[in-house]
């Protein structure tokens, strides 16, 4: 069995399970407060340009969201966020959970437009309904897609205007800014966004996110909303060591291309084959269209996920690549869906 | 001034007024303990042919929907609503505030089909996403449609087949029930639903929602929640006064009767001027179409409320007339029509 | 039998009941936008000699409190109550509902001491607890005490030492306003509070309290919390008129009195046939303490409720007086007291 | 600088380092569905006796609290906590925040006693109040002492008396089963709670608690409950491989067993010192009370924390073993003490 299921299958990348190792028997102060935890958020703040940024680390990225997004929002606000946004559909309503109603606007690539932000503004005009307060987007999309620089400025200068913070989830950040034809930086996000995460979890970390908060105003009692939402880490320092190990070198954009490259092994592969895709992804997970038999051949050696019938006779499927993904079952999934094409 | 804004723009209907005015110097147990609400509450199982129902007064009803709702469900499940829904778009985010996501199902006439439920329950397949529960329907629904037997049985059947409560919010129930071709009677609905509740504030009561639990599972430690969410009049008598009013005689039917041949009178004179409707309402709510202009110039002599363009030139308003409409001004209001259009 | 149970035994106070039923079939704006709301509420304002407060209008008590106490904090933030308060034991828990903590201080007389205050603040120094945000006290109290304007300077300026917003449940203030030795007025809470409510309910309305915000940083977008949390009514002028009625004159005052006059004539009666109280109660709130078999005989003949045991022979009892309760009936209750006592 | 701050400064016990290097770049399921986490849950049930047991697996203690007691409790239910428990003070109100107020009973010893569970139910009576309808409880406790069988026994039957559920927090439950004179095993806890977590962040792990659900009421749906509130790790087999490291042997109670046995040293060495101490703690948190001005020369040289002051002159302090202390830091400690005693 191949797996192209997602990227979270294997433990963590050697050199930051490296780092967990050679740190196991020292003895620091727990919670994040401990050096390690300083150092990483120093690294961060002085790679994204941002000296007066704030980062905190948290254990995965369902958590983060719902922790950032009820710190972030008095309880009559609301969230924008496209309909396929992660906070919509995969979290089990953690967002409403904490209180809030999430606006979802209807999209066919998983980004939300500039435009759609007018309307969710312009319908909820008066205290009979949610008052929008946030932005959520996501970098990469559910769907593989990434933002231009052009569009996250567009978004940005949006919701000032709108008074709404603009919120980035970076659960794949790294596969979005290694993406062929990305021309964002993290420094972009550090001046266009009020808060974005950098995701670890998806990206080598045993688990991991590393939120930055941009904007002044939504930085106090932070670590309140972190323990309150279960994310404080007793061993903080695991979060700590793990992110130094990304940011130190350049771990953090090599994983990330590396899971884009064999990306674009497997999509250029499988668009040589005659087949079309769902979405039009740069990014390490990809959405080819196939007959419905060959989804059902391919389930026996291969293990990944359904996106969902696009007709009676196909199906849309999910590959995922990441840092762990070898060359070599990239060619194998690709010969066996030349096996099963002809 | 002709107020055609909504069926809440007066007090109470006179016999209530009286039934409060004789009574108000009597002294009674609090908090619904008194005789005058176990009187209604029989009154009204008797009317429905429930025996073994529960019958609890509430103030007004987005407090009815969002105790009800958040004592049928637990933290991890939802509510799956039509888009037009009063609990998704007019209740400040009520429903979400008490921890549960409503699923909205787009529809074109504020009614849910069955088809639907079916889809939402297909899609929301693990524990990553919220576990739907409850299916909440409006009669008359937020566009004025009502609907028939066949399709609240379908409905029934449906929730049935999911083990899925079905809630109906009957704030505008009256409307509904004494609607010209509407076969379905409240015995229908004590029948088919596992709650639903009887509204008194938009027709003819000071305030007041009965809420009906059928289903016994729904039943246990009721009053906590009405007491939790801020529901418990103190003065509680005051609701079993209003209900006995209304149920003692014919008065509930014969208020929504008047409203509905009111809004009858308005809907074929509309017609006769060659109007459309942006909706198939057969209730006390219309929503013509007419060009900006006339919408403009109407505003000087009417209160209404505005629906929204249907395109550049022409926009949908909301006449709503109620137990208090006088034919005289509907007869005003259609005459400075026939001036507008010319 | 007669009624000495609590202060919302009857209706409304005739005046009240008489400007209901003289704008009765009025048309007006729904959801609190009347005149009469406005009217009232600017009443209120000069009353109180704060110009700049804002006032809304809110249907019962603990439906007040818990939309205040969670529009004002954030999600980590707490509200210190003396530990017999109403939020702390007879509103089923609805603030803790809303997602707060309530820190509760133990006292004998359901005053706050400002040493409590200190010390909550005290205990309470990292994110791994609670952050004290907010001070309710209630006054009168839950045992019929009142506090003086010494200790409520204290009380506020101990609040702005610790950067608290001192909240005050003006459930009963009518009876604390007008209790001999009193030396508080509303101008002095209007001083010294961020926010209080004049309680309607326990004063001669059907039902409605209105809460004044003086503090400029609670006040943005209120009236989505009191929609949100179910206490917008939709006929909302009823508020406005009822709250007119009290202001107008001297209703308000005139009705605590009354009530506290009642009490008074009760309490000396009970001290002079040598019965001692639970508390040092100088309002319409009265705790003596009997035997038991006192306490078993009176129940065939009057309505109370029981405070609890004080020990194995003797019983602290509560009798309530209101606007409504007749001396004739204070002096049969003594009447009675007296035949039980030999 | 030697630690005595707490359990959990250090990395993981290396045997359970070494599985998780041994299975790093395994492709496994995600989200505890992998034959880890299976594995594991089974080995718990086995060791236990509960084959009918539910077994999860969490990151964190509060996070582990808040999810149970959310999924166990409807919105107006209470949880019965002594005034000590870790829910009640250091989770910055992490229940609260789901909704539910927790019912705190004041303890000298961190324990609760079956009075006090009979004192909560009878206070609250109706429906103006919380339900009570959990009883938390923690063993070790929070000063460091134990239940025995007697006290649990007692304490599970007034639970089904009262018909509450028993719940037990296990964050340093391997010191209180090897606690010189516990005389409660595992079974015990499967035999007379409805569930309990054994903790393994405390106890050597990375982090990690597994939820031991025995009660078939409660099972239901729980991973939605996991999922929702962030406790859901996408590399879940991080949990199952360190559990399984655990009880494959004896580790968990090894390491219990060494963090008690240095405790032990560190008091019989107080005690000869002449000290006394706060609590009668016979697991590895002990609290001696010290002079102020010991306290303040112990910190130049040793880092723990502190409980409080007893007195003026007077403080208690915190000491913590764990699995990581070596005897030579205890005894360099004590030399410490018996030089700043003299």
């Amino acid at each position: 069995m191949i797996y192209f299921r997602n990227d979270y299958s294997e433990g963590a990348h050697p050199k930051v399970l490296e780092a967990l190792i050679a740190t196991n028997m020292e003895q620091t102060l727990g919670y994040g407060d401990d050096d390690y935890c300083q150092e990483a958020a120093q690294m961060i703040k002085n790679k994204i340009g941002a000296p007066h940024a704030d980062v905190h680390f948290l254990v995965g990225g369902t958590q983060t969201n719902f922790t950032a997004l009820s710190a972030f929002m008095r309880p009559h606000e609301a969230v924008i966020s496209p309909a396929r946004g992660h906070i919509c559909v995969h979290e089990t309503g953690a967002v409403e959970a904490t209180g809030h109603k999430i606006i979802a606007m209807p999209t066919s690539d998983a980004k939300l437009k500039v435009s759609q932000i007018d309307e969710a503004v312009l319908v909820h005009c008066d205290e009979h309904m949610v008052k929008p307060k946030v932005v959520y987007i996501t970098d990469s999309t559910e769907l593989g897609t990434v933002y231009s620089k052009a569009e996250l400025e567009e978004i940005s200068a949006k919701c000032k205007e709108h008074n709404l913070y603009l919120y980035l989830d970076g659960a794949r950040l790294a596969s979005a800014l290694t993406a062929p034809g990305c021309d964002i930086t993290m420094n972009d996000l550090a001046r266009l966004t009020d808060a974005f995460y950098i995701g670890g979890t998806k990206n080598g970390l045993l688990f991991g996110e590393a939120i930055v908060i941009i904007n002044d105003n939504l930085k106090e009692d932070f670590r309140y909303f972190i323990k309150q939402k279960g994310g404080l880490l007793a061993k903080g320092r695991l979060l700590g060591v793990q992110f130094k190990a990304l940011f130190e070198g350049d771990l953090y954009n090599e994983m990330g291309q590396h899971a884009n490259d064999m990306a674009e092994i497997l999509r250029n592969g499988i668009s040589a084959l005659g087949y079309s895709f769902f979405s039009n992804s740069t990014t390490n997970q990809i959405f080819p269209i196939f007959p419905n038999e060959l989804v059902s051949e391919l389930e026996k050696v291969c293990s990944f996920e359904h996106e969902g019938p696009v007709d009676a006779n196909w199906e849309a499927i999910r590959f995922v690549t990441s840092w762990a993904t070898k060359k070599d079952d990239v060619l194998k999934l690709l010969e066996e869906l030349m096996k099963l094409t002809k």
